[in-house]
């Protein structure tokens, strides 16, 4: 049963889940605060589930498609479906497997940072499910946003989702906000790891990012934000490059 | 908002759920497994949902009831509509709360161990909802159970429900046993915390014990069981003052 590493809470619960057991996530933020969200509900989600922005998203994707954090694959799936050739890249040995084991063609275990290293060039490269937040930290989104750059061509799409932190009035997120702005970070970087059952992943750094911080980000890189589609908190942007 | 204590996991679910929101609840336990087991929709059920189980516990009451850890007050609510009188207690501000709005129409902040000094003696006491966990470990039962006794007549029946740890083949369940019989503990000893958003609560020891622990648990006290009605690892115990 146990061949995955016990830091690989995610791929646990999407293994889990995937074989048809009950599964759920609990995210765990640096302050104490715990989450139980959709989990895997959402991530096994399939397009007639899906609002608009997740449409608009791979609507928006053209040729071959570098799928970041694919999970287990809901995105590629779609793309897939759509005529599209995907490379899906993971971190999570548990849902790489999943994503294989349910069709995604090309699924690799790459950290977005070193994109560039794989190979040929993607024509698109999708950061969705709020997978912007995988730039970490104002610090890091220059190698990242550049390593998405390396890794696809001159005309290439950057497609990536992510949520407004300050689209909200709960108290327990206003004070983690302030907490990072006095430590000058950007309000909505949170330190988090997934826990399941006896899995406990690794603290990392995710950063949700309001669309204006989007664009600021993205000012030193090849990156230019072209649409930004918003629903609540919620948007999908579109980028090309510069 | 917020005027329950940081440490009342439980009673911010229980006030969140009952206000309409979504609540839910993670399960600590001492080595690190997180649980989200049914958690509200499970405080909140309603006898129509209920198993034989939740019904047999019900109809074994007698007279005036003390619902040892209410919670939100299911079993008291049912136990009022079957015409008893019931007083609850709890440790959750936030839990004792939400049953005295939901019309349970005595609840005292209480701990089972101090339960002898509540005013008047039950006919019963129930300890539902895998409560008879609540005697902790083997070495504080005793206690439990004769304060208990203390606080009912001579001809008092208690109702307890616990589970058969042992009833598994989960290795992460399997390998805590052996933790706790290398520690001399008992098997299904567990050390949890309940943790809701910011909410932490206050690490304790809960006991899953199978019927024949039980059996061997109440022999030095003042309790014999007389009946066990069991679905799987699940059961509930009736037992009678000697």
């Amino acid at each position: 049963m146990d061949d995955l590493p016990e830091s690989d809470a995610f791929g646990a619960m999407c293994r889990d889940y995937h074989e048809g057991g009950d599964a759920f996530e609990v995210i765990e933020r640096d302050d104490g605060f715990v989450e139980c969200p959709a989990g895997p509900e959402l991530y096994f989600s399939t397009p007639d589930e899906w609002s608009a922005l997740g449409h608009a998203a791979v609507e928006w994707a053209e040729g071959h498609v570098l799928d970041v954090g694919c999970g287990p694959g809901r995105h590629a799936l779609a793309l897939q479906e759509r005529g599209h050739d995907v490379t899906g890249i993971d971190l999570s040995p548990g849902a790489i497997g999943v994503a294989r084991d349910r069709g995604v063609e090309d699924v690799q275990r790459y950290d977005v940072a070193d994109a560039a290293d794989l190979d040929g060039l993607f024509d698109s490269a999708v950061l969705l499910g709020n997978n912007f937040g995988l730039v970490g930290s104002a610090e890091r989104a220059p190698e990242v946003l550049g390593s998405l750059a390396e890794a696809t061509t001159d005309a290439a799409t950057l497609i990536a989702s992510s949520l407004d932190p300050l689209d909200t009035d709960d108290p327990a997120h206003l004070n983690y906000h302030e907490r990072n702005r006095d430590r000058d970070r950007l309000p909505g970087r949170i330190r988090i790891r997934t826990r399941y059952r006896q899995y406990i992943g690794e603290w990392h750094d995710y950063l949700h990012a309001a669309p204006e911080t989007m664009r600021d980000l993205v000012e030193e890189t090849r990156w230019t934000v072209d649409a930004v589609e918003r629903e609540g908190p919620r948007y999908v942007a579109k980028l090309h490059k510069a």
